[in-house]
């Protein structure tokens, strides 16, 4: 058997020397007439075998009557035919030797389950067989570089192609389409245009290893509906981020409403949004919201470098679209910075009087005399520390306007600023000249300073270095010893833990959790209260307990024997009523701290576990302020997200409170990371809430937690 | 003197029978000369007077060397003639009898104090005389009804006018054109396109009222940089509601850093943003965030009525659409209902096997196979409950798609439904045909959804009934006699009142203020916490101490005489080392409650007191959970605008908390608000925080509060 994504066989599918197709049509507007069509049309160099026992050429090329009666197996095999024809069609390739079968037709997983059952035993076929399949249901695959159009998409006809450095690769043929339309509407040309269909093999993920295996593509785009597995993607991205490529990729199906129809559409699994989130943060994608968000990044990531900083210079002819740049740059995270004196100084001398030499430039429409102004100027803000990126906005222009000249200016500027630049026009002829020269247009300032943040976010991703976890690290972490079991309750090694066995288990992984004891009675409650020796809680403790604040089981601030007594009877009453005779009690000391926060593990079916921070209290649901990490990270990563957040403020320090201890709360985050890493899919779920946080090397500590477990306790514990 | 906005003067702006252009220019590319041009070749009808001494005649009319050498005084001047000239021009047009000038030139406000002495002065004498002025710095008014188009915008040049149901008014030339140019290329009509400039007279909200007379205007769009006043437009607001006629605007500046740029663009006084928000929301008029999204609303408002409803059924010919389209529906607030069974039954009978039935309607590429698909699904739709409003996305189409079947049977279809139709296509052709049968076409899901979504916020926004307050509403809440007062502080009438002070001030107007007493010493303070009988707070009182909390002068929970008279003395020491002697102290009962909440009231110095309702606590500002409302407002407003905030789910009861009692909080902020409005600018500011919300029927009593008094109390105190 081949491995996964054998170079050869990815090979053969994007660069064919030979191409059957099954069911060949003379008609070109056909399933399979059409790629005959394009693959005449755009100079396919390689061998074609159109096969139709019932004709002797198709669109004039020699025809044959069966795949056996070809001289030689074909690389890549297209299967145009339908129902069971196709699935005999697709076996008989298998049989033949044929490298790689793009199925195009229909009719299987995504009808239902006895499609899927089809679906599944021929692709088990075609794989012990050594086969490769993309499809069924795909529109299939078209390389512009070679001509080898393997598709069936109309989109080809309307938009005429052009090879350029861009590869599309979608679930969707008609968002693969859609995409590269969107990119030609641009002038950007595009060489690879990929539609896997319902995946029975090869997968988005694995075409993009393929097409980043090609030196001249220089920016891969990618449309989801559904991430079934984590490895093959996470492979591609390391590839494109070590040669420079940008991998932008949509994601669909983010709300609820969207997963559902994505679940109809193509009964996709729904992935948690926040974890693809982090995902693709993770493995430096930047993610776009859909289909024309995706081509706009692409634009600006194909026409200069990356922003390295938020700083943005908007020169603009008109005063309101400074105003509306300004708006639109501080609402996508940019930053409207001061230019220094000696930039000033030099845009006074070249602007007439009545224009503004501070950030943005209004050049006014003195423009209109002196259409040179824009070459002026811009070389002048080239090199001022406030630029990391520049808008040009031209709002108005039209008669008396040189645009040809500000769009040759601009394309200079670009060139040797090093630094990218995004134009603003909605004038179709506007836009027009400066795309002649290679410089990203924009239709509003919404989307242009959109496509800078977003590139600049792209940047700090691929700068950012993860830590290198040992798969044994939760392993080195000591014991942390602070429980003291007084209980005879065991450690059990699957389902919810006691709020005992969570703290214990999380203690012995190196986090923090209050001071406390396990206790069978009063007595030893009383005990231990008094080696606590200051006001404690008390809190009835059992797996079976997992809300016990809401059952009135939680007494704070206990500081005498009574009162520790009564509480206890009291507890004891409420235990009995709810039926719980399992019960220990925890008595813990009541921390000092400023805030409080929450840390949690969720296990993804697909990104496997994730590690939650944020605000935490009683209300941690409804107010929803959390973010989510992907392992391994670092605590730097940690409080760079708890800053997006907005407990953020608060822990920075307001209101006469100091600085949290952020850096503990951090730190016990990438401890929480590592063990559920370490523990892989056995830990299915941790909820630590509150994690209390005191002031700066004050720490973080646990106060509650809960850990469920999925199967057999982890090897390292 | 005439009327502000008399009719007569108004209706000479906008339909002049006679005009004439000093400075006319025989080059209709000179800014004299264009106005000429556009007149002539869209038949203005009235009387042309070009003047120019140097010439006899000007693109073929015959031309006069002065004001005075005129037959008669024109209804209306251009004043194309710069500096002292300009100035001098104006002034012989007020002394003629000329009903209103628009001045182009420029050099006035936007250059500095100097230029805005000459303007203020110039329009000052135009004031005298009884003559309007549109400007200075204009780029003129256009109106393609009557061809009296005194602009010299170029944009009519580069996208030919016809004329249509919409008016554009803007304080900048730049926006006027940009936004016709955008409505145009759109394919509607457009009649009025008027920039104001300076505005030393004449100010966007007045021709807004102007334009609403004319019953064909339809909508009304608005680019804004700066409100000074809020009477006109709240006029003109009123006009469009009871027309039915959208009005929908533009307030850029919205951020720090466009506000910095409106600064400098027109020395624009920064509008507080949710002030502008709430301003806007009061009167009905849609706010959109820039032109191109102003444009947006425009097209759809156009074509068919208001979404009634935030329910959107979506049909796509594609899958991945559909998936699109539900993530940027519930994205914008939207909803994607589930259809009935008759519809599901429906649809079943007449798509494919394949197709879904459910909402979103996938119809597939069967679509190919029937073009008349489009036709028999959209009525099965049409009286769903589940369809407040229609997308129909069609991502592909081109050779094998009838699209102009397809666009015929929508324009059908939104002809008989009665509800909003939006069609997303970016295709050219596709767009085009179905914009050539009067229906509106977005780029994408987000913009089409946000349309919608905008469009049914202004449908709630004209259903809702602003209350009647009379303006001696404040007078007729009897004052509440809560506090007790045992100090000798007396009630000041300017300034920073104390917590006291303060609390009596709310008591009086009908606010729920603790119970507490107002102490000058110990045993008064220990009188009255046995007095109240249940634990206390104690807060040194006095109007230097408006952060007492920082300085440690609140002590809570106080239910012994030992721990009152310790703490009142601890109390004593610190403001001693504060240098405080005028405190009293607040002796006040510890109320029971769930939450937190803040009341407030600001003096915006344009839209007058607002009231802030929020969540409180320490963190208010960090948290930023605030909403603002403009008097008069109903308690069901300030619920609505509860729901909306974050606060509002923890409100509405979660984690086993009861609901709290929004209604009492409501109602306190209805009685805040009649008390600002009542007071009118005398309020300075008012910080009431916390609020304790109670459970539902339990009330909200302030708990703390700071009022700021700008001059002479109010009369009704």
């Amino acid at each position: 058997m081949l491995t996964r994504n054998d170079d050869a066989t990815l090979r053969q599918l994007l660069d064919p020397a030979s191409i059957a197709i099954i069911g060949a049509s003379d008609n070109p507007d056909k399933i399979g007439g059409r790629p005959i069509h394009y693959m005449r049309r755009h100079g396919y160099a390689g061998q074609l075998y159109p096969i139709n026992p019932q004709r002797a050429d198709v669109q004039g090329e020699r025809c044959w009557p069966s795949l056996a009666s070809l001289p030689a197996a074909p690389e890549l095999a297209i299967v145009a035919v339908a129902g069971e024809q196709g699935v005999r069609a697709v076996d008989e390739c298998a049989a033949s030797g044929v490298a790689a079968a793009i199925v195009i037709s229909a009719g299987f997983a995504e009808t239902g389950s006895t499609g899927r059952a089809l679906q599944d035993a021929m692709a088990a076929r075609a794989r012990a067989a050594g086969m490769r399949i993309v499809g069924p249901n795909s529109q299939g695959l078209a390389n512009f570089g070679t001509g080898a159009i393997a598709s069936f998409s109309t989109m080809f006809l309307e938009v005429p192609p052009a090879d350029g450095p861009v590869a599309v690769i979608s679930q969707s043929g008609g968002m693969s389409a859609m995409v590269y339309g969107l990119l030609r509407q641009r002038g950007i040309g595009v060489r690879h245009v990929h539609a896997t269909g319902n995946e029975a093999d090869v997968t988005v993920a694995d075409l993009a290893c393929a097409v980043l295996r090609d030196p001249e593509v220089r920016i891969v785009l990618l449309y989801l509906e559904s991430l079934r597995e984590a490895g093959a993607l996470a492979e591609a991205a390391a590839m494109a981020r070590a040669r420079g490529v940008a991998l932008i990729a949509v994601k669909s199906g983010r709300s609820e409403a969207g997963a559902r129809a994505a679940a109809s559409h193509t009964g996709a699994l729904a992935n948690e949004d926040r974890a693809v989130d982090a995902y693709f943060e993770h493995h430096a994608i930047l993610r776009a919201r859909d289909p024309q968000e995706l081509v706009r990044y692409a634009e600006l990531a194909l026409r200069g470098p990356l922003p390295r900083g938020p700083r943005l210079v908007v020169v603009s002819n008109s005063g309101a679209s400074c105003v509306l740049a300004s708006d639109a740059a501080q609402e996508s995270g940019l930053e409207i910075a001061p230019l220094d004196a000696a930039t000033q100084a030099g845009l006074a001398r070249c602007l007439p009087g009545f224009a503004t030499t501070t950030n943005p430039v209004d050049i006014t429409a003195a423009l209109l005399s002196n259409n040179g102004l824009f070459g002026e100027v811009l070389p002048l803000i080239a090199s001022d520390p406030a630029a990391d990126g520049f808008l040009i906005d031209i709002p108005v222009a039209g008669r008396g306007y040189d645009v040809a000249a500000f769009a040759a200016d601009t394309a200079d500027f670009a060139a040797r600023a090093g630094k990218p630049v995004a134009v603003v026009a909605w004038q179709a002829p506007v836009a027009a000249a400066f795309r002649e020269r290679g410089v990203a247009v924009y239709a509003d300032e919404q989307q242009a300073c959109g496509a800078l943040a977003a590139l600049y976010r792209l940047h700090r991703l691929r700068g950012r270095v993860a830590p290198a976890w040992t798969s044994d690290a939760a392993a080195t972490v000591p014991p942390a010893g602070l429980g003291e079991d007084s209980s005879a309750q065991a450690q059990p090694s699957t389902g919810t833990l006691s709020e005992a066995h969570s703290l214990a288990l999380l203690a012995s992984h190196g986090l923090t959790v209050a001071e406390h004891a396990v206790c069978a009675d009063a007595d030893a409650a009383v005990a231990a209260w008094r080696r606590i020796g200051v006001p404690v809680a008390l809190k009835a403790c059992s797996a079976r307990l997992p809300h016990k604040s809401e059952h009135g089981l939680v007494a704070l601030g206990l500081n005498d024997e009574t009162a520790l007594r009564e509480a206890l009877a009291r507890q004891a009453q409420t235990l009995a009523r709810l039926g719980v005779d399992d019960a220990a009690w925890i008595v813990a000391r009541m921390h000092a701290g400023l805030h409080e926060c929450a840390l949690g593990v969720r296990n993804d079916p697909v990104f496997g576990p994730v590690v939650l921070v944020g605000a935490g209290g009683k209300y941690v649901e409804a107010l929803d302020d959390v973010a989510v990490l992907l392992p391994p990270f670092g605590a730097e990563d940690v409080a760079a997200k708890l800053r997006g957040l907005r407990i953020g403020a608060l822990l920075a320090g307001v209101r006469g409170d100091p600085p949290a201890d952020v850096e503990a709360l951090a730190e016990q985050a990438v401890r929480l990371g590592r063990y559920a890493r370490a523990a892989g899919g056995r830990v299915a779920s941790v909820d630590i809430n509150p994690v209390l946080v005191g002031a700066r090397g004050q720490g973080a500590v646990a106060l509650d937690a809960l850990v469920e477990l999925a199967g057999a306790p982890p090897s390292s514990a």
